[in-house]
C-alpha cells in the first residue's frame, strides 16, 4: 500500500466530512451503536444467533470507518504535533483504540466487559450537537469545583457537629465524620431522612434545627450557585455568539463618531465666522 | 343540503373565530370538557343519571361544534391542499374523529376507554394559551433529544460497570446492563437509594463513590441543560416578539446614519474651503 | 367622640405611615404577631400565665393599631367607592375584622382556632417587602393556571391508560381514573413509586416505560414552563422599573433626531451651492 | 523582637499577597486544610503516626502562615480602627483565633472537637473564588428573608388547619401546631408522604386537596422566589461589574451630544441665512 501525500489526504478528509455531515448517515451510525451498546448490555434478550453476528459486523464497520477518518485528519494535518493539541482529536483517538481492544468473553471477562463500555462514547464523536452540549458542561466545571469546594464545607462542619453530638445515638450513622458526611449525603437527597431526624429528637429535642438549617442552606446555596453558574456561562456564551454573528458597534464607537462630527461642523462654524 | 361556497364559508369562519374568542363560551367549552372527563373517569360518583345524560348531551354538542367548525375552516381555505400542511388542523381533525367513534361499553370496553381519553385533548383545541404553552415546548424538543442521548450515554456506562461489579451481589438490582440503567434511574429519582448503595457498600467499602458521582453528574448536567434550554429557547422566542411589536434599527444602522451625515458635513466643508 | 374632617384624617395618615415605615416599630409588630401565633399554636410550652397574658394584650394592641390605622385610611379617602377598588384595603380590613372577632375557647373551638389562624396574615400589611411578593406571585397566577391545565391533561391521559391496564392488579392504586391520577402524582413526587412500578412489571414487563415517559415529561414540562414563568414574569417587571428609575430614549427616537440632523446639513448644503 | 513600622508592614503586606495570589501555594495549602480536617475527621483510618505528625505540622504551619499574614495587615492599615470595619477581617481574624486554640483531646474533648470543626473556615480566607460565592450569597440573605418569613405564614396556616382537623386522628404528626409545622416540613421533601395522606383521607376522603394545594403552594413559591432572588441578585452584579469593565454611554448621553450637534448646526443655518 503507498503512502498517501497530505494534499491528497486533505481531499478525502473533505470527503469523509461530508459523509460525517449526512444526516441518513449519522442516524445510521448512531442507530448501530446504541443497538450493539443494548446488545453488549442484555445479553438475556433471546436474539437469534445472525441478529448478532449482523449487528457484531456492522459494529466492528463503524470502528473501521471511526479509524480510517481519524487517520485521515492525522495524515492531513500539517504539522503532526499540533493534531495532539486538540482535546477533540485525543478523545476521539483514544475511543477508536479501546473500541479496537479485541475482547475474548472467555478470558479477563471483566476488563474485557468494563473496556467494551466506552465504545458508546463513539456517539459523543459522531454527533456534533453532544460535543457542543459537552463543550458547555466542561466549561461550567473549574465554576463547580468552587461549589463543590464550598458545600465541602459546610457539609464538614455539619458532620463534624453531628458526630460529636449524635455519636452515641447511633454509631451506623454518626460513627466518625466521613460516616456522617455520607448520613448528611442522604438527609440532603430526602431519602428517608425523618427517620435519622426522629431518633436524634428523641434525646436531642431541639435537633429538628440541625437538620431544617442544614436542609435550606444547602438546597438554597446548591441551587443559587448552580443557577448562577448556568446562566452565567450560557450568557457569556450567547453575547459571544451574537457579536460573531452579528458584530454591532458599541455605543462607545458611535459617541466618538458623533464626538468627530461636532469637532467638524465646530470647525467650519469658526471658519465661518471670520 | 346545498354545499356553501368558499366566500359563503369565510363568513361563516369569521363568526366561528368570535365566537371561540368569547371569553364565557371557552370557559363553558372547557367546563363541559373537565366535567365530561372527570364523569368517564370517576364512574364511582353517584351522579343521578340525568345528570349523566345531559353532561353525555352537552359533550356531544361540544364534540359537533368542533365538527363543524373545522369543516368550515376546511371549506374557506382556498386550496386545500394547504390546509393539512397546519400541523394544528391535523391535530384538531384528529381530535374530532376520535371523540366521534361511537363506543359502546359492553363491547371492545378496553379499546373503547383508552380512544375515550384522547378527548380531553379537545381542550388544547378551543385554548389558545395551550397551544401556545405546547408550541413553546415541541420546540425545546429537538434539543432535549440531544440531552436525552447524553443521559443515556451516561447511564449506560454507569449500568455497565454496575452490571459488572455488583452482579453477584443483587442480581434483581444489577443482573444485566438494561435492569442496571433502571436501578440507576431509581437512585436517580433518590428512591430508596441508600439501600441500593449500603448493600453495594458492605462488599466494595468505596462504592458511596459510584453512586455520589452519578447523583452529582446526572443532577448538574440535567440541570445545567434543562435550565439552559428553556433560558435559551425563552429568549429567543422573546426577542423576535420584541422586534416584532416594537423595530429597532440596530446599533450599525445608527452608525450607518451617523457616517452618511459625516460624509454630508465633509463635503459642504471641503467646497468651502474653495 | 367628634367625628374627624378628611384633611385632619389625611394628616393623622402621614403620621400613620411615618410610624409604619419605622423599622424598629415594624421589627416590633413582627415579634408580636410571630410569638402570638406561636402562643396560640404551641399551647404546651409551659409558659408562666403572666407571660401568656402579656402576649394577649400586645396581640390585641397590635390589632387595635392596625383598626385605627385603617380607619383613618378609610377617612382620608376622597372617595368613599374608591376605597374598596384596593384589594389590599380590602385584604387588611378582612384581616382586622377577623382579629377583633372573640374567641372563647369554650364554645366553638374548632371555628375559633380556624378563624384564629388568619390573624398571622396581620404580617403581610406590615411588611410591603411581603406585599412586594405576594404581588408577583399573583401576576405569575393566570399563566400558571394554564400549566396546571396542561399538566391536568398530562396527568389524566395517563392516569386513563393506568387505571385501564392495571386495574386488576392493583385497585387500591388505579381503581378509576380519580384514585390513579393521586397514584401518579405520588410517582411525580418519586415518593415509593419504584414499588408501584414493579407491581406492574410483573404483569407488563414493559410497563416501566410508562412510568419513565411519564416522570420526563412532566418534570420536563413542569420545570420548563415554571421557570418560563418566573423569568418572563420578572423580567418583564425588570423592565418596567428600569424605564421608571432610567428612563432612556429607543434606539427608534435617536435615529429620528440623526435624520433630523441630516435633513437641515442637507438643506444647508442645498442652499449653499446656489 | 524590634517593632516593624506601617511602611515596612505595606511592603510585607505586598509580598504576602504575591505569595498568596501564587497558584501551586494556593492549592498546597487548600489540599494541608482539606487533609488536616480528613484526618481529624475519620480517625479511624490507620495511618501510621509519623504522618499524623507531619499533617499537624503542615496544619500548625499553615494556621502560622495565616497568624503573620493578618499581623502584617493590621500593622499596615493606616487607621487601626478600620480594620475591624471589613467584615473579612474579622472574619480572618476569628479564624485564626479558633485555629490557635490548644486542643487537648483528653480533656473537654466535646467543646475542643467542635473549636476545631471550624479550623476548616481558613480555606475560605485563602481562595479567593470561595468569597466572591459567599458574597453573593450573603448579598441575596436578606430577600431570602423575606421568603422564608412568607413561607413561615404558609405552613403555619397549613399547619394550624392541620393540627386542628387531624389532631385525633394521629397526634403524633398533628398534636399541635409545631408538631404539625414539622410534618408539613416532611411532606413539602416528600419523604413518606403518601403515608401521611392515606391516613387521613381514611377520615376525611377530601383531604387529598389539602395536601396537594399545599404541595403545590410551597413548591411553586419556593422555586418562584429563589430563581428571581438568584437572576435577580446574579443580573445586578453582572450590570455592575460590565459598567466597571467597560464603562459606556447611556443612550440619553448620545441623545444630549446629537442635541447639542442639532444646536450648533442650527446656528450655523441661521447666520448664513443673514
Amino acid at each position: 500500500m503507498e503512502t498517501i501525500t497530505e494534499q491528497q489526504a486533505q481531499g478525502l478528509q473533505a470527503k469523509f466530512l461530508r459523509l460525517r455531515s449526512n444526516k441518513a448517515f449519522e442516524l445510521f451510525v448512531v442507530g448501530v451503536i446504541i443497538f450493539s451498546a443494548l446488545v453488549v448490555g442484555a445479553k438475556t434478550y433471546d436474539l437469534p444467533p445472525y441478529v448478532l453476528s449482523i449487528v457484531a459486523w456492522l459494529d466492528l464497520a463503524v470502528t473501521l470507518f471511526f479509524l480510517s477518518e481519524i487517520s485521515i485528519r492525522f495524515i492531513a494535518e500539517h504539522r503532526k504535533r499540533d493534531f495532539f493539541k486538540s482535546g477533540w482529536n485525543l478523545f476521539d483517538t483514544l475511543i477508536v483504540i479501546i473500541s479496537l481492544v479485541p475482547i475474548q468473553d472467555s478470558e479477563m471477562a471483566l476488563l474485557g466487559r468494563l473496556v467494551r463500555i466506552f465504545r458508546v462514547l463513539r456517539m459523543v464523536s459522531v454527533i456534533p450537537e453532544l460535543r457542543l452540549l459537552l463543550n458547555s458542561l466542561i466549561k461550567a466545571l473549574p465554576q463547580l469545583g468552587y461549589v463543590l469546594l464550598l458545600m465541602f464545607i459546610i457539609f464538614y462542619i455539619y458532620a463534624a457537629i453531628g458526630a460529636t453530638l449524635f455519636h452515641e445515638i447511633n454509631p451506623v450513622l454518626w460513627g466518625d465524620i466521613s460516616i456522617a458526611m455520607l448520613t448528611l449525603f442522604r438527609v440532603m437527597t430526602f431519602e428517608d431522612w425523618t427517620d435519622v431526624m426522629y431518633e436524634t429528637m428523641d434525646v436531642y429535642g431541639i435537633s429538628w434545627l440541625f437538620y431544617l438549617s442544614f436542609i435550606f442552606l444547602t438546597a438554597f446555596a446548591f441551587l443559587n450557585m448552580v443557577i448562577g453558574i448556568v446562566v452565567g456561562v450560557m450568557d457569556a456564551e450567547h453575547k459571544r455568539m451574537e457579536q460573531e454573528l452579528h458584530p454591532e458597534p458599541s455605543l462607545s464607537e458611535l459617541q466618538q463618531e458623533i464626538r468627530e462630527l461636532k469637532a467638524m461642523v465646530g470647525a467650519m462654524s469658526t471658519r465661518e465666522k471670520h
